[in-house]
């Protein structure tokens, strides 16, 4: 048992390391910190670090993190059943999620937060197991009291004194205070650099055409969208577009796009981006197979070679490969699929790498190295790239790519958007089908307020008029969610600038909304009476001030809890509450939406900004750039600085550009109401 | 890459080893081998030794299996979601069954099938990871084409040439062959001991009562099922007997239990077995609490300490102490629960033992080595012991002990019984509860065809006349379990000598009723188009006979494939077809069974040994002994050879004692029917 000892690297950031470490999935990854991001000057810390304490178990690292018996705990890893994690054993990998929340995750981040207002990230790209205050070690100093389960009460859990965890060789470890939550994650993600910079066109509409379709189909579904009168702003082309995929060539399919350059072309006169799909498994078939191959593993992912992405030169042959036959002529970024596993698809445990480096470390920064490959050339061309991803890593809060997977159950896309926030990724839930009309509206709905608002037809080439009696509702939660665009741009720049991430879990923002009880005995199906931790997760903050309350398919009604502060209907501007727990009618064509007292929410539609203010007084901002380039790091953006006050029903406005004089808005008219 | 050299140990079982193995389940566990049981010669080995080669990947141990790509797999590891294994990677821990059948099992014994009449067991305590020849080497001689899933047909699996496993360390390696599945699990199963020798009481009726009851509770309990006229032959003490439970003391409740002594002899007098539950987490109330404690490990479950089981003198220290309180008095068996873990419920992975064990290792063999050492302490009584536990390993074909769990779903119930027939194991559905009368019935039938009927009421104290409506169908269905003794005690005879389970999948004896079709895309909730390997699950084989097909809750009919040779009805004796498949009206009060032809089924009720006989001609034979002892070594038994002529519809059967002279059989009165 080793005591060890932290450096202060930034206000409430703190680091040490368990030995020698010469691994690390930050300097993998290499993103550069922003920690001079973090302007709170919170240095109290609520957690004893001179109680942590290390040993070494066989082959492991154990690593012990004191914590109060009372402590709850978030993370680690993005998860989808549940947000509280005390008492579980979590067995971090990247993986597919596979039904239960056991840490094999599309984003396996060793990053875990307390209650108690801190958070702790343990840097290893090796597997790493947590045991989240459950295990008891025999000469625990303050160890639960014995119960007699054949007598009075009985629970199954063991509060313990320390969250354990273990892994393979060293790590650095990071703990970040905070006055809360949200304050812990905000410098996690700072020092991970900071959160993602997305282009506008990013937060428009998305679809994904039917994986076989060629340049015909795609230009004919297009003139569908038009004549339809439905916006379209990224197209994404599915497996097909490749000469072989499954596994990939990287290259056209000469006979569905003869000219790629020609159909790139034709796309940028309409306004409509690009996104390719690729898995990241070569194709004796590619180009760039044969200078691929030295670079590669000891197994194939179907019959596809591949990649260390832990080395420079395999990573520079892709980002070649893409610039020269896809960026260059206009594509705008990538889905890059299969990059988690599920297993089955994946290379084994014992696989052997050119790197030396163990398949557990090249797994788990498969899908955060090919991101950052893909952004640094985007980067280089100071273009922005937005796009979709099925693992990510630390690192991966500054990443403009959304993780997705197969699943598609409401709860659990709920239940991602929330976990998300704890995790410093981007969850995207999108729409594939729905069985009846009403599903079909609450599902575009739920995408509204997420990373992305996509409808994949991958599989199907499913329209978004697909049910003829809600086609103008779901144009008009499209068009909802375009208009929106100024509000969520915000969010995203106060993510870049202070990690704070644009859609969060309640309890992120508000404490008192969690509870927890002790379940009752099931005799035929459940023997342990466990400790149940629930949290508001179908409720979730959007930017500063929306609380998004989506509605289930089949709900006629549905509960809304208010944290205590003033809360205001997000389309009335009437005041709803403060505190209370309402439960609310719930119409086809509206996302329950409640406004924080005083907020200021820009929205932007036909050439007018209209400022929507709530409560009496308040405070607001809008922030400003071309929405496509990095020019904003050279002064060219705007920041405009607004209040309002409303008396006798008559609200009065101010808005003032308050930095930015090199770039010129295209907000010039102002409404506020 | 190492070639290894198989050595031969009896006919068609073969040996090798990874490297100087100093630990493996078999010899920690230390069953004597039953090989001079293998009476067939067949030598042939279908799969190429010469292919097997080891590699040393970082710290593990890698050991490549060749197959043909055709080849069918079964194991490793009891399963509860399918048959076949092919593609699927196991990360074999033992471990409660979470509802996915990824390796975490109550038996994660590293033995698997091949349907080329092969099986492989690799003997090693630690985890170990099985790749079922879904994952392809760079360098693989004879790969998969490469498909494009841009364009034609696609599937998402890709065969291997090899079935890859690795592990920590080394171990020995073992390869049983055989004309078919079932000579290779035979041949298994007498490495590793021979199949258990079970008590007649042990295949009557089991009720476990409410986990609060006092002795008078029992007692009127036991005199309700007198008047109800219901079978009882053994009853189960749930937590409260102990003076502590979670953790246990292992010692009586003096509440509940003043006079353990006295009790026991009431029971004895009734004829009623009693079996005590416990789990292996010591309480400091225990009175061994202070001799164990040196010998137990770094971490605690359920603030209880955990002996290393592998250390004989923690062995020692609970088998003195069982044998003087419990055994000694009376006590028949136990149920040992809660050493599978649930990974909540245990010691970390990176906890420490006194032996040096890793904790994967200590873990993987808790359950077997806890009943080894309970069967050791009775069999030196020679005495014969039945009971339960929730987790196995190698070695446990031999142990008089049946896995259970907390799962209560029918499906799985009939999975898990199939399955268990690949794995060296006992497996035993429980019933707890049901909805319906219909239900209740369905769930008491299927038990009738497994290694234990049992009616599990430690939580809501239910007896088995709970639905008036059916409570004579229960009580028979119980009577007709009974009746079944001498058939049943055959088959755990044929069990013990030769290593045949006394439950299969069907696909052990028969061949051709296994299929395989590719998956369809499913665009909401699976893009996979993979194999989907389908096999007889709800129909098996009890004993030599009898072909099972237990009916669902809720069905009125139900689909009986019938194998290729003559069936008939178990009842009715009439001719029920060969190959067909049928469609079958179900009875509330009947199992639907089907006999092969020229079997003879021996029952017993009323002093009379009943021998139903199908088809014109056949042989069968019956077993006996005392059904208590071990004296059956010593020539205290008794074996019958039976057989039949059918003409005109009059039967002629005849039974001869072809063995045991020394043995008195209770089978005197005999009729052919």
């Amino acid at each position: 048992m080793n005591s060890i000892s932290f450096t202060k690297i930034a206000p409430g950031v703190y680091r040490s390391s368990t030995g020698k470490n010469t691994d690390s999935v930050l300097s993998l990854v290499g993103n550069e910190k922003k920690l001079d991001g973090i302007s709170a000057a919170f240095d109290d810390m609520p957690m004893p670090f001179e109680g942590v304490f290390t040993e070494k178990v066989r082959n492991k690292t154990v690593v012990c993190i004191p914590r109060k018996l009372s402590e709850r705990h978030y993370g680690p890893g993005l998860r989808f059943r549940g947000l509280a994690t005390n008492y579980s054993v979590i067995h971090l990998r990247c993986d597919h999620y596979g039904g239960s929340d056991n840490g094999r995750t599309h984003v396996p981040t060793p990053f875990y937060l307390s209650d108690a207002g801190y958070g702790v990230f343990i840097d290893t790209p090796e597997f790493i197991s947590f045991y989240m205050g459950g295990s008891v070690r025999a000469d625990a100093k303050n160890p639960p009291k014995e119960q007699n389960r054949g007598r009075g009460d009985w629970s199954a859990d063991t509060p313990s004194e320390f969250v354990e965890a273990s892994f393979e060789g060293d790590a650095d470890i990071y703990v970040f205070a905070g006055k809360n939550m949200l304050e812990a994650v905000a410098k996690f993600n700072l020092l991970c650099g900071g959160g993602a910079v997305v282009p506008k066109w990013g937060l428009g509409f998305w679809h994904r055409t039917h994986t076989r379709f060629d340049e015909n189909d795609v230009e004919n579904e297009i003139k569908l969208f038009e004549e339809k009168n439905f916006d379209l702003d990224v197209i994404g082309l599915e497996p097909g577009w490749h000469s072989n995929s499954y596994p990939c060539t990287f290259e056209w399919d000469k006979e569905r796009f003869p000219d790629p350059q020609r159909f790139l072309s034709s796309m940028q006169k309409k306004n409509i981006r690009i996104n390719l799909w690729e898995n990241l498994f070569v194709s004796k078939k590619a180009g760039i197979f044969a200078e691929i191959k030295p670079y590669c593993g000891s197994h194939k992912v179907w019959n596809g070679i591949v990649p260390d992405f832990t080395l420079e030169k395999a990573r520079d042959i892709i980002a070649k490969q893409h610039k020269k036959d896809h960026i260059d002529i206009g594509v705008s970024g990538y889905k890059i699929d299969e990059c988690d596993g599920y297993d089955e698809w994946l290379f084994p445990d014992h696989a052997s790498f050119p790197s030396g480096r163990s398949a557990a470390a090249v797994r788990n920064t498969l899908g955060i190295l090919a991101q950052k490959n893909i952004y640094n050339v985007f980067r280089k061309e100071n273009k922005r790239t937005y796009g979709l991803v099925r693992a990510s890593a630390a690192g991966s809060s500054m990443m403009p790519f959304c993780i997705y997977n197969d699943c598609y159950s409401f709860e659990q896309y709920l239940t991602g958007l929330a976990s998300s926030s704890f995790t410093g990724c981007l969850w995207v839930p999108e729409v594939r089908d729905a069985n009846t009309a009403e599903e079909w509206v609450r599902r575009f709905q739920m995408c509204v307020f997420s990373p992305m608002l996509m409808l994949n037809a991958w599989a199907n080439g499913v329209k978004p008029w697909k049910f003829e009696e809600v086609e103008d509702i779901v144009r008009n939660t499209i068009r909802f969610r375009k208009s929106l665009l100024p509000y969520l741009y915000n969010a995203f720049y106060t993510y870049s600038k202070k990690g704070i991430p644009p859609f969060r879990a309640m309890c992120l923002d508000f404490s008192g909304t969690s509870s927890q009880k002790t379940s009752e005995l099931d005799h035929t199906e459940s023997p342990y009476e466990t400790l149940r931790l629930f949290d508001i997760y179908d409720q979730y903050m959007a930017g500063d001030s929306i609380m998004v309350c989506p509605v289930r398919p089949g709900e006629k009604s549905r509960k809304v809890t208010l944290p205590p502060c003033d809360w205001y209907n997000y389309y009335t501007g009437e005041y709803a509450g403060n505190g209370e727990t309402l439960e609310i009618e719930c119409e086809l064509d509206k996302i329950p939406l409640f406004v924080k007292g005083g907020a200021m929410i820009p929205t932007y539609e036909n050439g007018v900004l209209t400022v929507r203010c709530y409560g009496n007084e308040g405070k607001g901002f809008v922030y400003d750039d071309d929405g496509e380039t990095f020019d904003f790091e050279k002064g060219e953006y705007a920041l405009f600085e607004m209040s309002f006050t409303r008396k006798n029903g008559k609200t009065e406005g101010t808005i003032e550009k308050t930095d930015g004089e090199k770039f010129e808005s295209e907000y010039k008219t102002v409404k506020f109401i």
